[in-house]
């Protein structure tokens, strides 16, 4: 999606849009620029292109000399994703900051193929949805609702007030077979490395842990998410609740 | 690990031992060489090094100008794989043709997780253990022997005839959560985007499906493998079949 003109391209740029680029008129390189200072300052890659390419690229006609290519992805709110649920035991996953984005792609497409009515991610210090998410996400993303916020704990208070059951998925908790995963469910993933920051360990319902075999064990983050997603799915398929 | 030598590196590069790179004497540039023919044909870098930096490189100081850096793996016999169970109900899983090191990386991770004694590999149109994927395995490899086969029915036909169950994890056969899978089993995991050749699926005991609730239901290559080896595991935890 293209957003153009100068003041539309400055507020993209002040915003939470996910920006893959920006044209820029190439008459207004090394110049001295509010906008370029922006885009370099959020590390937006800045491209400089003669009037005409401009002009051809642009949609409008009316760039002034700024183009920002965005991607297009309508972030949900909380009650966006609760909505989703139309009825059904409501399935959500939170994020605790995967920075990867094959794995938030790969986690999407789980989730999609899991039931799961939504995913909450952190605005800081984690992967937001790009373009590189959206194609690892193989079309997934069409179907399932992501909401940004500036921190989980917004999100576990919605769920819990909500009647939602909150877990960490984790080392050190209950076995996840043993425990019973039928009811209204959220479930906070870990990052790749750094697993779930303690305080929302201690601020969720419950801890659940895969068992592991080995000597490394050391599951990837969107395969961890996989299995314990599918957990969930496999309990309630048997148990009739959905 | 260093291979040094003219002999030697040549007799490298037409094996199938995996080579990140040759060092070659800066003298030798632009000339014709059946090795620097043989490692252009396999698309192996070429890093051309004066003979004071050759000699510094050079372990055994007899380098004739070339020294290959190979990956240190030792692939495993079929039989290797079958001593490993160690008195423990066999577990095996044959990879059909997973192209991304990657995804290879993170399926060494699940087995070593999830118990498996063993992988098997097709030799060709698959991804073979190069660095990243050694990288990607995060040490999981070094307790997981894999062996490298020509077909995999070599594979398939080796586990049948020690007693073991092997069945195809694709679309259409029987419910993986319904299906008793805590006998000696080998399960064939398909590759992105193509699957299990059909050849293959015919000729095993079995197929085993996810249930898929979404509308696009794409799963990650290794995301697909780690829930069908830990849904094994679990049924396996359960029985104490194991």
């Amino acid at each position: 999606m293209f957003i153009e003109g100068r003041n539309a391209v400055r507020e993209a740029l002040q915003s939470d849009i996910t920006i893959n680029k920006i044209y820029v008129d190439k008459n207004l390189e090394h110049r001295r620029d509010e906008i370029l200072a922006l885009a370099s300052k959020k590390k937006i890659k800045v491209e400089y292109l003669p009037k005409n390419l401009m002009d051809k690229k642009s949609e409008t006609k009316r760039h002034q000399g700024f183009i920002a290519d965005s991607v297009d992805f309508k972030y949900s709110t909380l009650q966006q994703l609760m909505d989703n649920t139309k009825g059904e035991t409501p399935f959500f996953v939170l994020l605790d900051g995967i920075e990867d984005p094959h794995n938030l792609g790969a986690i999407i497409r789980s989730c999609e193929c899991a039931g799961v009515h939504g995913i909450v991610i952190p605005k800081n210090r984690a992967c937001l949805v790009n373009e590189t998410v959206i194609r690892t996400s193989t079309g997934a993303i069409a179907n399932m609702p992501i909401c940004m916020v500036t921190n989980l704990k917004e999100g576990i208070d919605f769920f819990k007030e909500n009647g939602i059951w909150t877990f960490v998925a984790e080392t050190g908790g209950d076995d996840i077979y043993s425990k019973n995963l039928t009811m209204p469910i959220a479930v906070v993933i870990g990052s790749e490395g750094k697993g779930v920051k303690q305080s929302l360990r201690t601020y969720c319902d419950g801890i659940i842990t895969l068992p592991l075999m080995g000597k490394v064990n050391s599951l990837n983050a969107s395969v961890a998410c996989g299995i314990t997603i599918f957990e969930i799915l496999r309990q309630r398929l048997n148990k009739g609740s959905k």
